[in-house]
């Protein structure tokens, strides 16, 4: 991984994420204090498609380190056929930065753009493809707050057919040697060959259901239905509501359930939730700043 | 102070303020200097309403101690009632910076804001309601220049009734010493209440009128007739026009009197007084930068 | 040019400007060590228009040296006739920052700028009438490549009526002894006055034509049809279309000839070219850091 890119969480094995885990714990301890090892460098933040937490965390970690951001914010208006601008913004960029992070609507934008340029890419986010950074903030935290990931019981809690972060997830999961049961509405279940090849790769245990109850669960990680991908917007809320976390729902589930959720939240967990010893979605968010200043240093070849 | 919040004048006593003038001082000696005490601290700027001056001077601010900074600007479309995504920004922020900044529009949200977070939240003005650290460089800027604050005469020149600095400000002048004479519109009046409560609390001599005299005053400060809270934009400008700062205005003023105004200005006062040795506005916001500077370091506990 | 403003290539001498050659070259030995000399510094960067890649190799230039940034973009709603604001922001941001870098679409705003700020001010594009930092970059980039600008064979293509780069570059090769061919439709010659003062400043060799062959030259410099110019889109269309540098128009060409373009293209040259040994446009966006590096270093006094 040093001095190259970080695209998907598929070009990456075991010992380089355990890699990251480590000098992600190095980073939270060094937070506050004087060390700047990447004084004078430059990391641009590259966002086709809004997302204020992501490029908020990248820059916060990249600051920490003592380096400095460039950003550039764009709603990519032209389809990526015509590819011109965005290869020529990535080319351009390229002479000005040490390290670019790349959020685009279009999945394969950020192999794209790695491609393209010199310095290392992160990939922030592209489409319903890839977010790895994310993956590994919520592997870290799980990893944290348990102390394992080994024979954990992980639920994963609602669209499971659109939303982006659910698959590399449960890669990532089966790759550490959890147990994960997949929550979601029927129909918004997880693609048949995504589930079918975890179970392959790493010899998995994965329950699916449709009814959320969440008692035998150590973890429970929750996402967004995604209104916007139904005809009709009252469906929608119907589900949402069904899959809600609320108190109601909380009886009976372990002590130290942890609940995630990879923010911004809307609907999906009731806010009384927030002030409960289960709530660790804030917390989550915070080591995203530690975890991504790993994977920078890691990029830049400095750890 | 320390570590703490900075939410309203009202939080401060007179010891507090005092000492945030001489730590200004202290910070416009050091700017342009070699120390960055702040080397690899994150001030995050949280903008739910436009303000590019008192955003651009809290970045300068934070920038001129080694700080970085973390931005963010939108406007609030949901209610506070809803509230959830407000509180939810502020607490992952929280886990990025280590001093929040946020401008809102509601009245309240800055002091949510402090309640949510762990790190010390400053108000950089919510709604009608506070604007903290103008009042403070309002104060610095007048102590600056007259060398004293008390049993200086003070007229406070505008829309009374609306303009958000200019209750802070009154409270702040009683808090020192100074005469303020009040001159507004008809109907335009500073709240009685308000008015009565300053009297009462600091015992200070408060004139009211409508008509603009500013012959016997050592400061005037100007602000804005707010156009857009008239049925009739006719009556604003015929009001704002009879309030203007002209050279007419100023025939036979004291040969030191210093105008002031938050800024940005519009017709408040005439551009040919901009050269005048009165205009004191652009000395005022330049101000701002060591002023923000000591309440960063004095809320971060390091002053 | 010490500690003064940067408006036009006109301000400058040809020492001067070999001055920023050998500092721009200094300036790249250093991007990526350890030297902060601009550490607690801050440059404002106020984009009255919008210009990603100027505003962001600005901000680069300035963090490459230890400096801050502190941004404004807005869209000039206003005439400049109306003026308060425009000046107003300058002295407001002038109290906040030690350089202020300044794109405005009106001519002559950074010069009104420059009168009314303390510090000094770097034009980065006043409308259709200067930009010389582009300029800089050009005749850098040109030198750096070729080692020599004196006897030079430069071709300036495209719209040579309205492109704001031409003019001043057109200078700029006078200045160090280049000959020039310029090459445009019919009706979009450059300025017969600008040409003719060219001659008589310089005695330079400058042909005319209408035919896009770059068999003689050593440098090919292209720019854009602006085809908000046009009454008749289809007409700009079809003008580009003639002066699109493609495969087919680089047959016969020097070996070494270099193609540069000032950035964002995008009808201008056919995308395969990006990658043959001719395209030297992301190499000059590149150097663009290093040189404004140098202006930003000249300006402040600092080399």
């Amino acid at each position: 991984m040093n001095g190259k890119d970080l695209i998907s969480i598929r070009d990456l094995e075991r010992k380089d994420i355990e890699g990251l885990f480590s000098l992600a714990e190095k980073m939270e301890g060094e937070i506050g204090g004087e060390k700047s090892p990447l004084k004078n460098r430059i990391i641009a933040t590259l966002f086709f498609e809004p997302s204020t937490r992501t490029r908020l965390s990248f820059q916060a970690a990249a600051q920490r380190l003592g380096a400095s951001v460039i950003n550039f914010e764009s709603v990519a208006l032209t389809s990526m056929a015509k590819g011109e601008t965005f290869v020529d913004t990535i080319k351009i960029v390229d002479g000005y930065a040490d390290l670019l992070v790349i959020r685009h609507s279009l999945e394969g934008s950020a192999r794209l753009a790695a491609n393209v340029a010199k310095h290392p890419v992160a990939n922030g986010g592209d489409g319903g493809n890839q977010h790895p950074t994310q993956t590994l903030i919520d592997l870290y935290t799980i990893r944290k707050v348990k102390k394992k990931l080994d024979g954990l019981c992980v639920h994963l809690v609602g669209d499971l057919k659109y939303a982006r972060t659910m698959r590399s997830l449960l890669y990532g999961l089966g790759m550490f040697g959890a147990d994960v049961t997949l929550v979601s509405p029927k129909g918004l279940e997880m693609d048949k060959g995504v589930v079918d090849e975890a179970k392959t790769l790493f010899s998995m245990k994965i329950k699916q259901t449709n009814e959320l109850d969440l008692k035998g669960a150590d973890v429970a990680y929750v996402c967004r239905i995604q209104k916007e991908r139904f005809a009709d917007p009252y469906e929608a809320e119907k589900l949402q509501k069904e899959f809600k976390i609320t108190e109601e729902q909380l009886k009976g589930v372990k002590e130290d359930l942890v609940i995630l959720h990879p923010l911004p939240k809307i609907d999906e967990i009731d806010p009384a939730i927030d002030n409960s010893k289960h709530a660790t979605y804030f917390e989550q968010a915070k080591l995203g700043v530690p975890m991504r200043m790993a994977i920078i240093m890691k990029l830049l070849g400095r750890a």
